[in-house]
Order: structure tokens, then C-alpha cells, then sequence
């Protein structure tokens, strides 16, 4: 099972790329690439109709300001769409948050938080975890190194005392 | 020239109709239609491609929440394309204003207020009256008729005094 | 594959039974209860934890306000959880869309828009018809039928003229 | 056909100048100036009530904050009229927006994004390829343009993958 | 000293009548009409440029929406003017506040709350106060009857408790 | 130890006595009564510095809009003060929320939820719990009863099924 | 005729000043100060009440986040008070306007921009120009300056030409 | 007595110092940790059970985005909890504040200002005096010393002059 991570412009690469690196992260097949609802509409069409045929499980679509891919992409295809909010200058990404997440009954859109890429890797890895035991096992440890990760930094804490941890972080 | 006026459902008409009905007033042909960009986005794409050759010179497309109709439709056309935002139940329309005015570069939309459909007629009226006097004329007459409107306000107004005059409203 | 739908309060039923009955619609197996992250918190404890043991595939958490159950849930399962915001009184849902949307990296919840539980039915539906090809020849038939209630529309919108549609609405 | 391009303050032109730009691209005529609804408003109504007969066919006019001018200006004209919300340093620009969207029934303004002057330049040039068949192919020519700029960042990313594209970025 | 009232639209009148009743409760003269910046933009110009001529010492100026009046009228009078942020439907005045509140520098409007038209209405008389005598003291008289009626209620709460006095109130 | 309520206006009443209801459910003792921060700015100081002395320990302050009276009474006594944003008429309480929890350093409140009366008294019997053993089990028993609560919910839910425990909600 | 210029802190300062500096152009006398509405309430309330007697003619005030100044010193005098909402950091001034301008009916406070000191000082003058004919004249000259600046830059960009001027400003 | 300072990451910990610093000054002993309410449920859980069984008397908790952490640990012990919003990137940290805040009733969250860790520790301040007359003592000084901090500021900008102390700021 493969995941399809596609962006409205490469200036979205920056944010989009964490849903690469966390699928890279829990070994899972993915491909990345731009596709603009608003200047490929047709390329748009295309991509979202062929995704299942391809091998796609899931598609994650990230998109700032008016952000219409993920929602065209979901009218498009049967399958489940992880919608990305990226954050914008001016309205630093309520704009986009709003337009992917308030899709009418009918056609769903996963949102996940505005610039939140990594987040939608890690959904589409629960999603596809439902149907492949090594995926589930990576996620759930996955789940356990954010716990570690937590600890370490507990013990750090208590050792060094807040003033002098707080200082090592400027 | 004709305008096509569309909506992402016809839940949407009591709000558009006021875009026929300005249209109507000032002796515009048009054509009135639900297009969804989520539920019928092949009819979207078909619609918009096809608008300049049947004749249409701007397309008013209303829709409300994560309201993608109007961007898509101009990325598919280069008819100008006017957004009206239609009022929501939870947001109140701010999520469709930003959905539609948001546009990124390179594509736009000529957005106007949260159920201003009025305004949208009015708008196309101005563009066809570029390259059509007696639409013009009639634009000009509309515009008058507003200040005589509020003419015979003050007048009222002055006559019963502010006491009478709100009474009179409610 | 199951899907469990839980929410907050009973007072968010009227929005979640959405949820429950495109399920249904869709011929897949759910089970509905009330879970509160503040007021019964070991519940739910339980009830994340426990769910994939009991053979649920997707849980659906409708809450409003300071709205915690649908991200808690999260950091409790490795299943997909989808997050509904429901509408509240003063703010309008946009408290819960916001509390339930912006989770930090590692947790993701599948956002849908506010009082949008038709939306997560359908979203937990195309995730199981990844591997359930009954589901998922029902989800597109779904999706044709949304096509075909806008087609009917379309229909009686030209046959009867805006203007006694209108009147017809209301 | 000409296009008239204002702003309200010469603080505007970093936004504004993207206006004039797209307009030599696309190969139309515009002028451009400072009219200041505030500190200049009899220029202001001098500038509205004779744009049409100086040969102008649409005006774009772009504001910050409290911005009036584009709206004032439709009211003293019946030419198309294109706002430009500039944005702020408090607010980002949404007051811009709205003090320039929100108008009242009878006087359209047609809105683009915040800082949006690029898109103002191609709405009118989609306003004037109406009547004018060079102007129409030259905004067709640079849709396809668009297209191709993205064709290529597509090429790139698939050759150099999204790691070394993301660095190449910084 | 005479205060003139004006409002976007005879609309705003059930809002703006509250500044008229104040006035008339602290014998200060007044004079209330329509004066539409978008609709009657010379009689906005004629009625700003000769106020101050015909004695007026201020102008309270209503209107809703992208609220231009209040304004434009300061730029057009060097008389201070009190704007007053009708409440509209979609977006509950907050349209009205921001178009009148962020005015530039140079160009003053003294805002105040939402449908505040009795504060403006207080707002002119503490300004007449500063030079007349009769209300300066009708106005510390009125700051006198609110704490009157702050001390009833008090004493009423105090009497009935609460239970009794919520109940009086449905 | 005992409870001071006081709201700035009687209008306030339907939502303040909530936390009264609550108090006397818990067998805390509670005076309250009006005191405006605008209207009796004096009797608000007297009120406010005299609270301690007379064997106040907590002070719930209820106020809408501007809401000055939480922040002012904060400043006036080192007694806990809670503050509770009471819902307006144009934005709903936003303005009282960010008037109440946005204090400068140095004068804390502690703020609720939108019309969070009921939550204003529980963290007053939460406060006077750690120094009364008496309360703090009647706050104990009041969050079994709401777990309580929804468990009856739950069996009720299990019983009806949610098509008939939504229409009996009706 | 003298101005109090007063501020919740003195890093209001660098907004605050640009009072008086509009002050002293005008030739209107003033004093500038620190009162705090929270950190010394009696002050506060000392400046408020004497104000008047001290020969004030209208009190300027500005404060940030919970910004409680301008509205508490409008209820302890019966001068003109003009609350300056100072930006803040995390909510970029919204939390200070709707503080300063969310006033209840009965208490006024005239509120102008966002960090728009400028424009309270210069509505303190147009309050005292109705009584002084020395500054009225200096209003209307600082008006004439307004517009004699844009004609300057109008000018300029009619010279350079917008990408030259633009270049000028970088 | 001894309060409990936890936050959902380490990031948070510039903020959170400060309500660490302002309760070493006021000589109030606390424990500082990290608590994750997503990353480490089990570990929130048993924090928040346990806390007053080991001597804690209120708990201050700060998070930022979807701040899960001090409603969860509210609704796990019966003790006063402080809640912090943090600033976040994307919103500013309105996505904390209305998370913490907004919390249904019956489990009250006492919520500060965006980045008030300052105050969170006052707030703990206030409540331990009520049982601890030495800390009320130097919580009454701490007020004072704030006023007379503002006092030296009034001193020096009457000395200096609003210009010179302007100039010393930058």
C-alpha cells in the first residue's frame, strides 16, 4: 500500500516534506509531486481519478489561501484524503485551514493542523496499520519514542534544574 | 453576451436569485444552474470549458463553507469569474469569503460580500457595459434609482420625524 | 471492521446520530455511546484502549467547547480517530474545531468540518472499504447518488424556472 | 481600453506596482497614481467621475485598514472597480478586506486576495479580453504559462527527489 | 451647539435613534437624516464640507458593512466626528468596527462599541460640555441617574434575592 | 470561609447565579450583588478592598463586553479572583473573554469559559477546599455525580438505541 | 485648553508619543504621564476625578491586552476620553480594541485606531478647535499638509515612473 | 503548600519559567516537569491523581495548540488548576487559549492570559495566602512593589521629558 503526497506549489515543499520523511520514517511506500488545483486543474482531474488504479491508499494533499486540492481531490476519488492547511502570510493559515476543513456533507476531508504534514503521514500510517500488522507495529512504536523522547527530557530537567535547562535552549 | 449564473446547491438559490433578478431589472440575458464542485466536479469542468464557446462573458458562481466553485471555475475558463461567499450555518460565511478570495496568484476571482449576489449581478452588468451602451445606460438609471430611493427617505424621514419613522418600521 | 462513534455529551447527539446513520446507509457496523474526557476520564482511558482489542477499526469523537476527547483518544490508540467539532453557543464550534484540529506533531486526529459527522461516517467508511471491496463499491455508489440528487435538481430548477423554485423552498 | 490602477498611499506601491506589472506582461494599457480617499477626497471624486471618460474601462484601486477607496470609488462610477485589500501591520489585513468586500447592495466592488494587486492586473485583463481578441489570447497564453512553470517544478522534483529539492530551496 | 446625526441607511435607524433620544434627554439640539456614502455620495460630500458652517459642532455618523461614512465625512469636516459600528448579519458588526475604527494617520473617527449609538450621543454632549455650562451639568447629572439605577437594583437584589429577582426577569 | 459574587449589571443575573446555584449545592457561603466597574466606580474600590476584611476569600466577578470589573477588583485586593466572560449581542463574548484573561504581569485573574458561571464557583469550592475538609469531599461527590450522570446516559443510550433516545431529546 | 496624555506603562511609550508630538505641531498644550489602571488604581482614580479642576479639557488614554484604562478613567470624569488601543503581541492589539471600544451604554470612551496615537491627538484638537479658532486654523492647515503631501508623491511617481519609485523605496 | 508547574513540552518552558521565577520571589515552594497530555497520557494521569495525596495545592499546567493538559488534569484531581495558554506559531495561541478556556461545566480550568505563566504563579500566589499569612504579606509587597516600579517610571519621564525618555527606550 502506497501513499500519494501531492502540494498546490513547491513552496509547499518545505512543510509537505515532513509527511515524506515521518512514511520514510515507518517504512511505507510513498510518491510526492506537485499537482495545482488552480493552474493543472486538468493534471488535478487526472491524478485524483487514476490514484486508486495506481496503488494509492490514501492521499495527502497540502494547500495554503484558497486551498481547493484536497476537497477537488476527495470529489474526485473513493479514497481517504489527508487535507494539509499551510500556513499563509496573511492570514497565517486560517484561510487555508478553513477551506480544507468546512467540505459540505458528502465529501469528507481528514484535516489535520494548519502546516501539521507530519501528522498526516502518521494518519495515513494508521490508516494503512488497519491492514498490514508490520505498519501497526512500527506505528505503535512510534508512539513509544514520543514517549521516550518526553523522558529523557523529564530526566533532564530534574538534573539540570528549569534555569540552567532553560538557558541551554537559547 | 450572457451571463451563467451557477451554485454549489440550489439550498444556495434564495441568496443567487438575487443575482437573476438584478440582471433581469437590467434587461440582461443569463442562465441560472447548480453546479457542484464537489458533487458534480466532471459537470464543473465541462461548464467552465465550455462557457465562452456557448456565448457566456462572466460567470457568477455562489457557494458557501469550503466553497471551491468559483476558484476552480476560473481556473478552468478565462471568462471573469465573480465569487459570492453565501452565509454559513456555524461561521456565517467567513469560512466561504476566505475559501473564495483567498486566490493564489495567477488566478482570479471577483469576490464579493457574504450573500451579496445583488452585487455580483451588478458587477457583471458593469463589465458588460464596457462593450454595450444600453447596458450602460441602464447600469447609470440603477444607480440613480438608488439615490432617488433615498431621497424620498430623508424626505419621510424629515416629514414624520425619528419617533414615528421607527415606529413605522417595526 | 467496526467503527466506534463516542461523544462527549448526550447533547451532541442530535449532531453525531449523522455519523451513525450513513453507517447504516452504508451497511457498516458501528457502535454509538457517550464517553466525556472531564467527566469520565478512566472511561475513557478504557475505552481508547480497549478498542482495537474489540475488533473496532475507526473512532469517531464528537465534542464540544475545550473539546479534548477526540485528540486524548488519540494519544490512547494507534487506530485513525476522526475528531468532529460540534457547534457551541457562543463561539459557534469554532472553540472545538480549533482544540480538536491543532494537535501537536506525533497525534493526529482526521479533522472534519463543524457538525460535520455525516462527513466522518463517510471518511470511516472509505478508510475500511480499503479493505472491504463491499464497502467500498458502496461508498461510490454513494457518491453517484450525491450526482444524482443534483442531477434531479438541476432537472426541476429548468423546468420550473428560479423564481417558483424559490417559492417552492420556502 | 485602459486600466486605471490607484492606491491609497505611496506606501502601497510594493503591493501595487505587481498590478502594473501583470498589465505590461499581458500588453495593456494603465496609468497609475496616488489617490487618497482621505487626504485627497475631492481628487478622489474627480478621479471616479471622469475615468470612463478619459477612456478608462476599469479601475484598480488598493487600500489599507480602514480602506474606503475602492468603495467610494464604484460609488462615483458605473466602470468595473477592483479592490485590492492591502495588508496591515495590526490586523494583517483582514480589516482591509472586509472594509472593502463587506459592501452594501448596489455599489459592487470586485474583491481580490490581500495583497492580491497580480490578480486585480489579470481580472482586468479577463474584463477586457472580452472585446478584444489579442488581450484575450495573450491571457490564455499566460494560463498555459502558469501550467508551464509547474510542468517544470514537477520534472525537478521528480528528478532531484524532495530532499535535495527542499535544500536547494533554502 | 448642534449635533448632527447621520446614517448609512434608513435601516440603521432602530440602532441610531438611541443617540437621538440622549441628545433630547440632555437638551442638546440635533438634527437626524440619511446620508449615504455609497448610494448619495454628493450629498455625503455637500453635507460634510457645509456642517460646520451651518453650526454643527459635531457629527455622529451610523452606518454597517464596509462602513464608509464616518470616515469619509472626517476627511471632509475638520469638525470631530463619532462613528458608531452598526451590527450587520453576517459577521455581527465587527465588518463595521474594523472599516470604521483603522482609520490612518491624519484622518481622526472616534469609534465607539457596536450599535453604541447612546455613547456617541454621550460622547458629543461631554464634548458640547466643554463649553457650555448647562450640559457639563446635565451630564454629571445623567453619570448620577446610573448610579441610581445601579443602587435600585442593588437594593431590589438585596430584598428579593437572587433566586426571586432572576425569576422577576423572564 | 465565604464567597463574594458580584456581576455589573442585574442583566448579568440569568447567567451569575449559576455559580450561586453551585455554591449552595456545596454548602459554601456566598453574598451577591451588582457592582459596575463604570457605573459605581467607587463603590466597586470600596467593595473590592474592603472584601478581605470583611472574611471574603474568593471573589467571582461576572462582566460583558469591555469587561473591566474581574481585572479592576484584581487590582484593588490580593484575594483570588475569578472572572467570567458574559456572553454579548454582537460578538458573542469574545470581547468579554479577551477584556477578562488578557491582564498585564502582575495582577492575576482567573478567567472561565463564555458564561462559565457554574465552573466560577467550582473552582471557588475548589480554592476553599484546600483549607476545608469539608468542602473538599462535597467536591468530590460532585464529580462522582457527574460521572454519575453520564452513565446513566450511557445505559439509557444502550437501552433506547440513539434513534429513539434522539427523538425523545426533541 | 490642555490635553492628558496617560498610558498603562511606559513601554506605550514609542506609540504613545506620537500624541504629543501632534500636540505640539498644533501649538495645544499638554501633560504626558503613566497611570496605571492595574499597578495604581488609586492613582487612576485620583488622575481621573481632578482632572477637570486641573484645567483638562480631554484625556487621551492608551493601553494594551486587557486595556482597562481608557474606560475606567471615562467613569470617574465628565471629560471627552479617547482610548488609544496599544498592539500586543499575541493578539496583535484585537484583545486592546475590543477592551477599549466594547463599552457598555452610559460611558463613552472615543476610540481610534490600533497604535493610532496620532489620530487621538488629533481628535483632542478638533474637540478644542470648536472652542479655539487659533487651533481650528491649524486643523485645517494640518489637513492642507495631508493633501499637500500625497500631490508631492504624486508628483514623484508621475516623474520616476512606478518601478523607479518603487526601486527608491527598498 | 507547593505547587505543581507542568507543560505539555520542553518548548514550553521559556514561558513557563516565569511562573517558577515569581513563586521562588515570592518564596512559594514548587516542582516543575514535563507532563505530555498526548505523548504521556499514563504519566498525566497518574500526576494528576496523585498530586494531592503528595502535598500539591494547586497545579499550574501550560500547553499550547490543542492544550489538552490542564482541562484533562482538572477533570483527575480536585485541586485548583492554573492553565497557561502558550503562544503557538500558526494562531498566535487563540487555538490554546479557547482549548483551555472554554472547558464545559463542572471541571473548572482558572485560565491567564497567552504567555501569563507570570501570573499563574501570582495566581498560586493568592490562593496559598488565603492559609498562609506569610506569603499573603509578600504577596501584598510584591503589589506594592509594582506600584512603586510604576512610580520611578513617572519620576523619570517627568525628569527626562517624553522625548529623551522615548529616545532611551530604543
Amino acid at each position: 500500500m502506497k501513499v500519494g503526497i501531492i502540494m498546490g506549489s513547491d513552496s509547499d515543499l518545505p512543510v509537505m516534506k515532513e509527511a515524506a520523511a515521518v512514511l520514510d520514517e515507518l517504512g511505507i511506500e510513498y510518491e510526492i509531486t506537485v499537482v495545482s488545483a488552480h493552474r493543472t486543474p486538468r493534471r488535478m482531474f487526472e491524478y485524483a481519478e487514476k490514484a486508486a488504479g495506481r496503488g494509492i491508499s490514501a492521499i495527502i494533499a497540502g494547500a495554503g489561501g484558497a486551498a481547493h486540492l484536497p476537497g477537488m481531490v476527495a470529489s474526485l476519488t473513493s479514497l481517504p484524503v489527508i487535507g494539509v492547511p499551510v500556513k499563509t502570510r496573511s492570514l497565517n493559515g486560517l484561510d487555508s485551514l478553513l477551506s480544507i476543513v468546512q467540505m459540505p456533507g458528502g465529501i469528507p476531508v481528514a484535516t489535520v493542523a494548519i502546516n501539521g504534514a507530519k501528522n498526516a503521514g502518521l494518519l495515513a500510517a494508521r490508516i494503512i496499520a488497519l491492514s498490514d500488522s508490520g505498519v501497526r507495529r512500527r506505528v505503535e512504536e512510534y508512539a513509544s519514542g514520543l514517549k521516550g523522547q518526553v523522558d529523557e527530557k523529564i530526566e533532564r530537567l530534574e538534573r539540570l534544574g528549569w534555569s540552567d535547562y532553560a538557558n541551554s535552549m537559547e
